[in-house]
């Protein structure tokens, strides 16, 4: 398989930014009030910043057919703008050449339904033991 | 406020890993069956990766006052090893110097309570608009 035929995305909800402050404890108004969210820039609440990040980690864990990053693996991320109940969230990754020890990379971005990169970044997977 | 003083930390349970499970969709059993789980050499159910990040936002962000990561903040993890069920994960941070525009940046190490390191890296977070 590689990896850009995996389907890996999220669909961002209030529930679901609700439910990941109950579990992180970051009730901040900015998460999880919607009228106050409202009056900001952002014009409505925003996702907690790994909400956005899980398509990468339904990539590389179906890249490597198991559910944990191996010791080892490595990502980088640049977040480039907020994500919002409402949006949809899917991965783009380009894969690049499987080094000689079996080790996958990866450059990805995380991208919105409205075509907009939200993180850009790259994940390097070593051969589990 | 410097990073080595805010309180960081994150205590990982099952149900917060079922909830997590929930917000994703990701029931791998590794994840959400205990019985599975402890046949594996984990011995045990391990968090979804993003999990013991959590410290990381939670620094990141009281550092510079706001709840949200500004465009064009970084984050660069190495994952070192699985978190599971009864874990405190807490972050030992070291900032750098603070760039001339104002921007912040800072290693860390997610550390559990064994003071195994989890997940190291750094973040790079641009003065925010």
């Amino acid at each position: 398989m590689t990896i850009q035929d995996i389907p890996a995305r999220i669909s961002i909800s209030q529930p679901m930014i609700d439910a990941y402050a109950r579990l992180s404890g970051d009730f901040n108004p900015l998460h999880v009030d919607p009228a106050i969210a409202a009056a900001t820039p952002f014009g409505g609440t925003i996702a907690h910043g790994c909400i956005p990040m899980e398509p990468i980690f339904q990539a590389a864990q179906a890249l490597i057919g198991k559910p944990v990053m191996p010791p080892g693996s490595t990502m980088s991320l640049r977040y480039l703008r907020p994500s919002q109940p409402g949006d949809t969230i899917h991965l783009e990754a380009q894969p690049e050449e499987v080094a000689t020890d079996g080790a996958r990379a990866f450059a990805f971005a995380c991208v919105n339904q409205r075509g907009e990169k939200v993180i850009e970044g790259r994940c390097t997977i070593p051969v589990a033991p």
